[in-house]
């Protein structure tokens, strides 16, 4: 299958490399240029579990991708949910009739951008429990192991999701079909919306969080926000389990981890993705006449952060 | 008049050297041992204007000043809110039937505080505008000019009150006989409710916070819920107003400076005033059934950086 790969990140470089090795063709499209020069000219250089390797692909810049005028059958995401809308408008070439767009992305709303610009019988859903981490330019880290839940938007498109089902199983990706994967996305932005806002206001890991006497009640409080919304959507939070899966990340191994959203705000004064996470449910919650006042407190002390840090895209 | 200050920091300093030089009877009780070790061998050291002065004064523990027996005609508070229960129940011996006690503390609920102390005739409240700063044991420097707005909260203890405007007036400290006394302390806790643990939890100066985006929303949504919680007691808040109030502190001369709370959290790991500012209006909202999210999450926030910074009293 011809793939394109926009976003060669951790988590991109990751999902290139492992369905290159199981044969498919992968192109990676890239906007950072030190990340391009690097890979060009070394490849991708991975530490892959237990040992070191070097992948070569094909990269271009979104804007160069537009002029290949090539189609590809399946582009999968994994740039920054802020960065969605922009990069999906340069590189709309790539999108012919027939291709397929997966979003794996965290957190709310990724369906609606995608729509601009892909038919929505052909957007694939999905979250992905793998990690990855990005030590420099065109060089990642790849450890652990992960697992893929994926469905179509629309009915006309399964067939093309239990296909990618199989090829991400030859690739060893973990792969599920799933029959509610909206229900999945909301869960997962649950996680995001109660660990990352927080722990980035209060510069802590998420152990730390877990211990303050406060944590129950802002999990309860913000879970609920979530579920609130959730409803208008067709999909029905069982928040207990919720809180209950949130709060086992307090005392497990992750729990020494500085979520992604306390990495780009604090730790490298990069845009946050609040705006798809909890200040998704809070525009939603307008929309649909649904108070979510925690999110909303949450989205613009994150927002005036980013502001006082000075923060650029 | 024989005249007790309890707290001997910064504005009970000034308060005492005004009250003094203008020939009350000033005795000091503190609970901070160097601060009175300091103040028994070299007495206050202030720069008070333009000059250098020294002044002496009686001091003592609150331990020791609950042996001494002696109850005085007036007790004016200048400790921190949350030390208020613990010290009060330790003077109780100073404070006779005839003894009144009148509190300039910044925030909300402190006349319950003192009932269980002080019968309610007895009790004087007041705001202050006057500022001081401790700069070490024994030591403040003492500059600016200020006000003061007083009032009974019984008719009962009008005469106290007013001839305290006189003592007062006396002492050049700008007293003003309040006829509402309670929508000042109101309007005051309003500038601390919205300053105070915004700039303590976004770790900015007040201009900074005023120059973010979300700024004029989180005023007005904070303001609505003090305003709403308000209401329950009979003060009708002029949003408006306060709002105009709140916001012309981003562009004064005050906007320099970093509220007290950020001043006790980030910069001193002490713990906050914020149960008597936002959290005494979530306390109050949840007693008349008024919803105060931006209030309680804010309290929530302070409480968990006070346990992240291991803030110890």
């Amino acid at each position: 299958m011809k793939i394109t790969i926009l976003g060669a990140g951790g988590m991109g470089s990751r999902f290139a490399i492992m369905l290159q090795q199981a044969g498919q063709q992968v192109t990676l499209v890239d906007a950072w240029d030190q990340n391009r020069a690097a890979i060009k000219r070394y490849g991708i250089r991975a530490r892959y579990l237990d040992h070191d390797i070097t992948v070569h692909f094909p990269i271009y810049s979104p804007e160069e991708s537009g002029q290949l005028n090539q189609p590809a059958q399946l582009v999968i995401i994994f740039i920054k949910s802020n960065q969605l809308q922009t990069q999906l408008e340069k590189i709309k070439a790539l999108i012919g009739p027939d291709t397929y767009v997966l979003c794996l992305l965290n957190g709310l709303g990724h369906e609606d951008v995608l729509k601009q610009v892909v038919a929505p019988d052909h957007i694939l859903l999905g979250i992905t429990m793998w990690t990855a981490e990005m030590t420099g330019p065109g060089q990642v880290t790849l450890v652990g192991s992960g697992e893929v839940e994926l469905q179509n938007l629309k009915p006309a498109g399964e067939a093309m999701a239990q296909r990618l089902v199989k090829v991400f199983n030859q690739a060893h990706l973990n792969p599920r079909y799933s029959h509610q994967v909206t229900y999945a996305i909301w869960r997962k932005a649950c996680v995001n919306g109660t660990l990352n806002g927080l722990c980035a206001l209060l510069e802590c890991n998420i152990q730390a969080l877990g211990q303050t006497t406060v944590a129950p009640e802002l999990l309860t409080t913000i879970i609920g926000e979530f579920a609130a919304v959730a409803a208008h959507e067709g999909v029905n939070l069982d928040q207990q389990e919720i809180y209950q899966h949130v709060a086992a990340t307090f005392t497990a191994a992750i729990g020494a981890h500085y979520p992604s959203m306390y990495q780009d705000l604090v730790a490298n004064h990069r845009p946050t993705e609040i705006g798809f996470i909890n200040g998704a449910v809070w525009k939603k919650g307008q929309h649909y006449g649904v108070p979510t006042p925690y999110c909303a407190l949450i989205t613009q002390l994150i927002q005036a952060k980013e502001q006082l840090l000075a923060v650029t895209d």
